[in-house]
């Protein structure tokens, strides 16, 4: 099959690697053409614009940065839809918002074309590891075509509805993330007021009900002190954003979001914070209670 | 040995039973003889007061209800502390305050007997299948006498450090559900409002970077509207307020905690609030949605 790439950065060359290691005929795209060098040594062929990109690709996936880059690279002027050929697929993996997915599904559909958003959760490891999440809306006639390309690429893939279902389920998990990260700061806060080692508080409590990936994973690397992004506060803070802008247009209101989100802008208040990784909210919460430890 | 048990509840019968099992002469005490019917046909002694099971025991356990009961059967007049004999140890197992905790290690010390505080955790099919984390504060020393008898009711049993210590670590437990259960219902009822199958959702999140025990397990009894409960949210709302008050205690601002609490508190405005499950928190966020849905 044609396929074409476009958004080549820590997810994305990972993911496409896995479609060119499976033996497809791939052209890529990236605002910056040498972030497409290896997978170019790879032989995949690199097309100059997202349009250029659809022109020769029966199914084009995009991950990218932010709900405007996805509106760009497929709904612009020289975006993927200006030149998909009938019956071609258009699949955007970025965390973006479902309203937009849904627009950009109707918009395929008057062009003869097909729409699927399929946000992912596993991160740059899952990418590596072909194990990522995928959470599809759109057509079951679509997923269907593109399920051996999802294949290549992760374990756990559901469709879980029309379009914009797949970044509704991505906006539920970044939600109790979200949450969460409170709760485990909070705990690890708590513990260290408390004079307790925090990673023998993080064992005695991480197997039981109080236990959650984020305790299990993000816990000892707070205990060392280790701030450095798995996944970056300013990408998780854009995915908030939308998870908000996006209840409150189905009129619901949720405190616990909305305390997440804010305690997030204040991490992003640090030095460099947005870069930081989501771990490093206890920084916020460290400045919040006059706790000096760096 | 000769071992004590006060407080027969649904915790303490399945791991009295335990001990029991585990060829130990027991004595029991409740405020509720009844409760102890079924212990006493299994070869246990019942005593009528704290003290008199306190003058019968090297070492007895207490697993009440608030830390006022613990007060009360430890530290009051016919209390544990009035008789136990000189060596012996008294062991809170209750989920309690750590000052309280530590004030009964002074006492004891003061009458030449030792105090162990040893919250847990594993809830009611942790307690009868004698897997319960059990958190512990107090000297290695008595411990270590206690140890063969913890092993008999749980798994990850860590000695936290001393008196208060146990309780610390039961509030860092707490405060980790407490939030986090905020998150598991914003993001159900986010789902939910999205159009999402429930069940699917979870599955879709469950196992990531979202996952936890929470989502995993009350996730489903929330999805199928089961509210009955695994732990009370009158109990838990008891846990908050002693890890908001310590919180106060160490100067430690956890908005997380405060805000589950307050959510909490509504769960105890509906009917029987504080009778239903911890997952019934979704009741309170429906309301609060003007989502009517029983």
């Amino acid at each position: 099959m044609r396929v074409g790439f476009i958004g080549t950065g820590i997810m994305g060359k990972s993911m496409c690697l896995h479609l060119l290691n499976g033996g497809h005929s791939v052209t890529v795209y990236s605002r910056t053409k040498s972030k497409c060098d290896d997978l170019i040594a790879k032989g995949a062929t690199y097309a100059p614009t997202p349009a250029a990109v659809g022109a020769n690709s029966d199914v084009v996936f995009t991950i990218v940065g932010y709900p405007s880059d996805v509106r760009q690279v497929i709904l612009g002027e020289n975006g993927v839809l200006s030149t998909l050929n009938d019956g071609g697929i258009v699949v955007d993996m970025t965390t973006s918002e479902p309203s937009l997915a849904k627009e950009i599904y109707a918009a395929a559909k008057a062009k003869g074309v097909s729409s699927i958003d399929a946000p992912v959760s596993g991160g740059d490891v899952g990418a590596k590891e072909a194990r990522l999440s995928i959470m599809v809306g759109g057509d079951a006639t679509a997923l269907e075509k593109v399920m051996p390309l999802f294949q290549l690429m992760g374990k756990n893939i559901r469709h879980m509805g029309g379009a914009g279902a797949g970044q509704h389920t991505k906006m539920v998990n970044q939600i109790l993330i979200a949450t969460n990260m409170i709760g485990v700061v909070e705990g690890l806060l708590y513990a260290y007021k408390a004079g307790l080692d925090l990673n023998e508080a993080i064992a005695a409590v991480g197997a039981g009900a109080a236990g959650s990936w984020s305790i299990n994973n993000m816990g000892p690397r707070i205990a060392k002190r280790d701030f450095n992004p798995g996944f970056m506060v300013e990408h998780f803070i854009k995915d908030m954003g939308i998870a908000l802008k996006e209840s409150q247009a189905m009129g619901l209101s949720l405190p616990g979001l909305a305390l997440a989100n804010q305690l997030y802008l204040a991490v992003m208040a640090q030095k460099d914070g947005g870069k930081l990784g989501t771990q490093a909210l206890m920084l916020a919460f460290e400045k919040l209670n006059c706790i000096d430890r760096d």
